[in-house]
Parts: C-alpha cells; structure tokens; sequence
C-alpha cells in the first residue's frame, strides 16, 4: 500500500523543521512541490530551501507540478471550493500513479500545520473515493504561525486558566468572542480588528512570521491598528503578497 | 546582558525538536533540568534524552535542581500560585548568578509550545522585577501537545471555515462554546467531557502524545466515553502520572 507523508514545514523560518519531519521527509520516494503564480513564489522557494537542506536521501525526487486553479466563474462558494479540492486530488492521483509504484511513499509539505486552517488532508480524504487506490496516511505535526507568532512576541497564548479562541477575519466582525479574553484571527484579508472597540482590546500582530521578512507590531489597538494597516498594505504591495495573524486580548 | 532561550521541546517524541531549538540548546552556556518527584521522573528524562541526542556543544552544561513545591496550606489559590511562582523565581536567579557570568545564556526546556497553558513566560517576568538583574528573552516555538494529537487522529483541529476554542477541564463543564462546532480540552484531571451530551459530539482523546506510550481513543462520546474513562484511570496507575487532552466536534 502507498504512503502519504503530511509534513508539516513550519512557517517561513526552515530551521522550524523538526527531526522526525527531515525523517520523514527523507524516507519518501517523492516530494511533491506545487508550484505556484509569481506572488507564491517565495513559497515554493521555501519548500525547494527545505529539501536542499534536509534532504540526503540520494533517491528522494522532486516533482514540481502545478496547482490546479480554482474556477472564480463557479458561483456557489462551496461547490467552487469542492470542485477545485476535486481536481487537486485528481491531480494527486496522476502525479502518484506515474512517479511511485504500488508501495511507494509520497510527502507533500505543508506550511504550518496540517491540522490548521489547511486543505490537504480533506484533499486527500477526496483519493480515498477513487477506487483501486488505497493508501495509508501519517501526518508529521509542525509550527503553525500561531505558535511563531507568540513566540515573537514572548507572550503566552491563554491568560492564566482561560480559553483561547481560534477564529477567522469573517466571524470577528460578528463580534469578539464572550467566552474567551484572547482570541486569535486568521485568513483575515480585511483587517476585521477594525471593527471591534479600539480601546478594549491589545493586538499581538505579525506577518511573513518565523521568515527574514518578518514583521511584528503590538499595543492597544486604538495607538497601532492604524499603522497595522499601513503596514500590511505596503507590504503587500512590495512582496505581491502577504500572510499574517494576529492575537486580540482584552484588556483588564 | 544575560540571554534566556524559552524552547519548546514538543510532547514527548525527541523528534519533535526543531532544528532552530537544536541550534538555541547549543547556545547555551548552561541548561536547567528540573527534576520532579518519582512520578515525573520521565519528564525530566526526556530533557535529559535531548541533551544527549542534540547536545554537541562542550562548554555547555546541565544545571541539574529541584523545583520548590506549592505551599498547599495556603487558602487562596492565586496566592498559591503567585507565591509558588515568586520560589521558583527565586530558585532561577540563584542558579543562574551561581552557574553564569553576566553576559552568559540560559536554556529552558519547555514541554509542548511556551505559549501554551505554560508558566515559564510568566515566570520570567517575575525575574525582571529583580533590581540589577537584567536579560533579554528569546522564545523558541515548539509541537504542542494540540498538533501531536490531530497528527496522531489524522484530523484537521477545524471544520472548513469555523471557529476552535481552546479551554479548560473546567470551563467546559459550564457548556460547550455555543461560538465554535470544535473544542480542544487542556489540563482536564475530571474527564469533564463526561458533563455533556453523550450523543452530540464526537472525542478524539489521546494520552502522553508523541512518547511510546502514546494511547489515542476516538468515537462518539456515547460509544467510547466509557473506555475513555477506565483506559485513563488505567495508565495513570500504572504510570502514577497522566498527561492527556483531547478534541470535541459537534456532530452534524
């Protein structure tokens, strides 16, 4: 039966690898390394800077492919979204049967985690329904941005004996969280702390985390969301693109 | 000025180690190695199994010390708390003016990530408040105790799009989050899963997560609630200590 190694690569910074992600990564056959458009580029750079490194198995083989995209002209979000993950396990399913016999092993890096806010692993729940493929997956845990974001800071994620809210740009504008003092926002294109009262919360901000680009910035929101804001928009234009977090705690 | 490197070891697998905590352990002139009762004697074993497998710097050492016990007489357990952090404070800075020079490095080997339901960030703030006693802090990311039980599971910590909250034993036998359909349970000794719906939710538990001992059960709480429970009960005698946490979803 194959193998599929989820490896998660950490988030920028290649020395987030951990031991039994370069195990693991030197115990498969091929690592798929999709390439992405030009703005991506950094990522893909990132996931060929990891194998250069780490990698030492002589018959290890890099496959560069390219990502399906995803059809914009799709109107339901959901089956945009469904179909595109589709194509993609499609694409996986080529790229397997052509490079690895029946009892080969595959990795596919993943930034951060796979557990977090990433679509690999439900991608590859899709190849279990194509018939006469069967494989067995073993997921490798790595440093999300979450983590390399309170590590920038020296700030712990939870205040003493209470809960952590893990959420996104769209649900904070329905409002920060009741059950919880800290909450931290992901996939937020649209800077959603905006809308929250400026003087009741902290933000711990940071984007490009755990890479030399890295950028950090912290205090209450009404003295630096604004040059957040400038910020992020400057160095997305500069870069082409941008990935950031954020945590928001209330203050006392 | 001194230097304190906070390093996040991982859950109990020596292969979490990053290679950027690798590099931080061999930065420093010493590393404090807490030893624990005989009933955590394994924790401190695990520190002491990544000294010897990453450790390749000759001057540094192993400062080897006992941590100060919580005064129990004490009523108030913030004072219990604040008090017990003041002693072990106290204990760093004797051990580091004793074993380092003022412009000397310091390795703390956290379990899990520094960020999470961790006091050693904390800790070290107390520190600063100590006249003439100046450092700077640098806090190495590591695999939390989250990311090694969805590894294990093979599951995303969120469903597509929705929110995750991060809590307590006891926070979660107010009622589960009414904001989020994913629950990720820490520092539970009462199996407070126990106070829900048993046929609404599913659990993926798991117990000393990434070490050989690793146990993980998974189910609806109906179903394995039960075996959860005496499996538990079960290691923990055997073992005289458990470490477990575990993940709830709402059942569509």
């Amino acid at each position: 039966m194959r193998k599929l190694l989820v490896i998660g690569i950490g988030t920028g910074n290649p020395e987030h690898m951990t031991v039994q992600a370069i195990n693991a990564l030197n115990r498969a056959d091929i690592v798929l390394v999709p390439r992405k458009g030009a703005d991506k580029e950094d990522l893909a750079e990132l996931r060929r800077d990891i194998c250069r490194r780490y990698l030492s198995n002589p018959d290890t083989r890099l496959v560069e492919f390219d990502l399906p995209v995803r059809d914009e002209r799709e109107p339901s979000y959901t089956k945009r979204v469904a179909d595109w993950h589709d194509e993609i396990a499609a694409t996986y399913r080529d790229l397997i049967r052509e490079h690895t016999d029946a009892g080969g092993s595959v990795a596919f890096l993943v930034w951060g985690d796979p557990s977090l806010y990433d679509s690999t692993l439900r991608i590859l729940d899709r190849l279990r329904d194509i018939a006469g493929f069967p494989f067995e997956r073993e997921v490798i845990p790595g440093i999300t941005s979450v983590q390399a974001l309170t590590a920038s800071h020296c700030i712990a994620l939870n205040t003493v004996g209470n809960a952590v809210h893990l959420t996104t740009g769209r649900k904070l504008k329905e409002g920060f969280p009741e059950n919880a003092d800290s909450a931290v926002v992901m996939l937020d294109g649209d800077m959603a702390f905006r809308t929250l009262d400026q003087d009741k919360f902290s933000i711990f901000w940071g984007a490009y985390l755990g890479s030399r680009d890295e950028i950090t910035i912290s205090g209450t929101l009404s003295e630096v969301g604004g040059r957040i804001v400038e910020t992020r928009e400057e160095a997305r234009r500069r870069k082409g693109w941008i990935m950031d977090t954020y945590l928001l705690r209330r203050k006392a």
